[in-house]
């Protein structure tokens, strides 16, 4: 026995500061994951070459050189870096989940048309909670096999969502939505207000993976004593409310002739903006509602591909951002975008945000990547949990392969991120320190039983919308 | 020895209109590619269900259903469409493929910045013979891995990317660049001329593969002089011509300023669009320019991501199509996309169409897919040749693989090409009945010897350049 293990039983410890390098006995870290390239994200930090971050307990220990992390931790594991960027999960602020199961089920339609004619009657037909639970395993399949860790998710059946969440072993806002004036909803919307309210309840708390959220549809499908209960309910269970804003033309106008105000307006009005708010879209702003937005710290989810394919219009991202309001990006449902991929949209917001400015400097490589990361992370609410590879923060983060020859030759790793770099490409996926996807290979989902289930709600819902079935064959 | 053996030396043929399903002897095939979905192409044709595509001799000799193909061919090799779409190559109709060594080496900056300060400098001491074919090659693994089957090619040193693109086996218009009036460049116009000249003359029925061309920069870069030589020249060999037209306001006003006209209206008056024209671009032509390339057979390349990324502007592609100007789509070169990925343009093509008009009806799937094959081929003169599945064409196509959990649910294959579908999905690539890839292996080139030669290119970029030096790890 020597001299250490004789005296650390006594709970002498040595301190050494400065030397952590040097010292004898290593710390613990249950992972560490390397990387030719690390990207914190953290504001000011340069890409680091041949790094490492060590993860323990589910969080960010260090983040450092290769030797540096080395000489510092004795690790349980290790993810090896060879060709790979390592950086922050990225985190989608708006979607519905379980709506991968009608992905692509109509496209190139006027939005009452989809909606009325294809996504309301399957949703009405259809919608139970084994949809939910099947869409949102779908989802979440998607999601971390493209490097998506946290998610804002506005759905039916919350509790179904987040054991879903829980069992693929994602983060997530799960926000039960909450509609009054659509015929396919339930007509008491207190009763849905209460059952939403049960389940915050139910969550707060259960599982460091789930926050328990309202969703609120729009001030459009809301009445305004339905908006007055939900930001009742809000502050009274301390949530964060979810929120389509401003996200089309027809939205202002009908908010407009109703109160005579913003849709922003009347969320201040009606006392939602009280409490965190997560604002979907937000295309159509008014000076005013960015600065109220900023004032009352709204994070805002920038949505481009459903903006661009529903035709809603362009969100005045410059603005909002140079306003101080936290601007994230979001995929939307996969019934409008048809997928979960946030390359797409990082790629796509840089470029819109160019296009529109006719200046090539707009929404460089750097910002579009912060809105993907940290600033999503502000906006949804988890700004001091994730978004960065820094200490103290949930270790979520994924590894990016670059060892493909499409990606030669790589001059900068940023703008290689933005640019080039696609979905398929993510090969390693950690949420709170829990490896989701190891080498391409999903660990927490059976694939076998989501293809069956997801194959059962095909056919139905095919049927449903008198569409053609087609299927993967496993004969 | 049976009866046919003997009647068939006897040169006996047995015709029976209209029951070649029923016949006894079978027709021959070099080679039969299945797919549960055949996207055809043709104008009115509907995706077929478990169809095949009969080749022989390069060419397509019959697309229809399976059994059908299978009753009249006998053929010499099959490729299995289990959970595959077969549809034509991708036609990628303006790039700069060896400037795929510079992808990635500036974004975010002023063209001119971007322009002289990293784009010339590297290509006005580094670009030779070697770079040209390092550089080509690399961007024909990329196109043959993701689908493109013929490109439209403008750069320098045309025997070195015609001699690639044989080798490699893709099918390419293969324009050298010429340009009088920027100070890299040559002094003497006219001895580029001539070799341009001369290489078309080397090349004209050389190779089913390549399809010499005069390749003009620009009317704001060339004098009048220079362009009216262009057009002489291009008429005494008949060839085409490839150039940059409208591409930005700047060179609107540089050519309102020195002709009073626009740049259609200089290529009109001096001669160029006697010969068939690919204008890459068009994103500012005034109604009167539409009439102008339509009377003239001009094909326009919308390159949407360059567009946007370089802050050009919104190529009017509505316009133009129902101006009747075949419009087809571009990446344009690697160092402004930042790759050579179709399936983004198609789909970001798509968006912008939708966003711009404030319409979600706009260029809808269909549509979009067309100016990735058909439109596209008649764009670069290739008509008649390729962009659709159709006896008599030749046999350029390709296979998608859509077995991943995430293409799941499939409901309509057009939209899921355009909406869903990426790159890394193409698992077979054929042009002229070749194989180029299989299972996603590049069968024409060798990858170690690449990828060796294109990191070389890459030390030598980035010390020129002053950026650091990334490069994947083979220890």
């Amino acid at each position: 026995m020597n001299l250490w293990n004789r005296l650390l039983p006594l709970g002498i410890l040595i301190v050494c500061s400065g030397c952590a390098g040097n010292a004898l006995i290593k710390e613990p870290a249950e992972l560490i994951v390397y990387g030719d390239h690390v990207v914190s994200m953290v504001p000011g930090e340069l890409p680091l070459t041949d790094g490492a971050v060590a993860i323990h307990d589910g969080r960010i220990v260090a983040v450092g050189k290769r030797d540096e992390i080395e000489r510092r931790f004795s690790p349980a594991a290790t993810i090896s870096g060879r060709n790979k960027i390592v950086m922050p999960g990225l985190v989608n602020g708006h979607t519905h989940a379980a709506m991968t199961l009608l992905r692509g089920v109509a496209d190139d339609l006027d939005l009452m048309d989809w909606l009325t004619n294809y996504i309301f009657p399957a949703e009405v037909d259809l919608v139970d909670e084994d949809f939910v639970r099947t869409g949102t395993q779908l989802a979440c399949w998607e999601m971390i096999e493209s490097g998506t860790t946290s998610f804002v998710d506005m759905y039916y059946f919350p509790d179904a969502v987040a054991e879903t969440v829980v069992d693929c072993g994602l983060r997530a806002v799960v926000a039960p939505s909450l509609i009054d004036q659509f015929e396919h909803d339930e007509p008491d919307g207190e009763s849905s207000l209460r059952q939403a309210v049960d389940f915050i309840e139910r969550w707060r708390n259960k599982s460091d993976l789930v926050i328990p959220a309202l969703g609120a549809h729009s001030v459009y499908t809301i009445s305004e004593v339905g908006l007055r209960r939900i930001a009742d309910a809000a502050q009274s269970v301390d949530a964060p409310v979810a929120i389509h804003v401003s996200e089309s033309l027809n939205e202002i106008s009908i908010t407009s002739e109703r109160y005579g105000a913003t849709p922003v307006d009347v969320l201040e009005m009606t006392g939602i903006l009280q409490q965190p708010v997560i604002a979907a879209h937000v295309v159509h702003p008014s000076e005013s509602d960015i600065a109220k937005l900023a004032r009352h710290n709204t994070g805002a989810i920038h949505n481009p591909t459903s903006n661009m394919k529903l035709a809603s219009g362009l969100s005045p991202v410059a603005k909002l951002r140079s306003g101080n309001v936290a601007v994230g990006l979001g995929t939307d449902g996969p019934a409008s975008n048809n997928d979960l991929d946030m390359w797409e949209e990082i790629r796509l917001a840089s470029l819109l945000a160019k296009g529109d400015a006719l200046d090539p400097k707009a929404l460089p490589a750097g910002d579009v990547l912060a809105m993907a990361t940290r600033d999503g992370a502000v906006a949804i609410g988890l700004g001091d949990e994730v978004g960065q590879l820094a200490p103290g923060l949930r270790a979520d983060l994924i590894q990016i392969d670059f060892s493909e020859v499409r990606h030669a030759p790589l001059y900068n790793v940023i703008s290689h991120l933005v640019y080039v770099a696609d979905s398929t490409d993510v090969v390693t996926t950690i949420v709170g320190g829990r490896v989701l996807m190891r080498d391409r290979s999903i660990v927490t989902i059976d694939e076998a039983n989501l293809r069956a289930k997801v194959r059962r709600w095909n056919g139905r819902i095919a049927r449903r919308l008198k569409l053609p079935i087609y299927e993967p064959r496993n004969d």
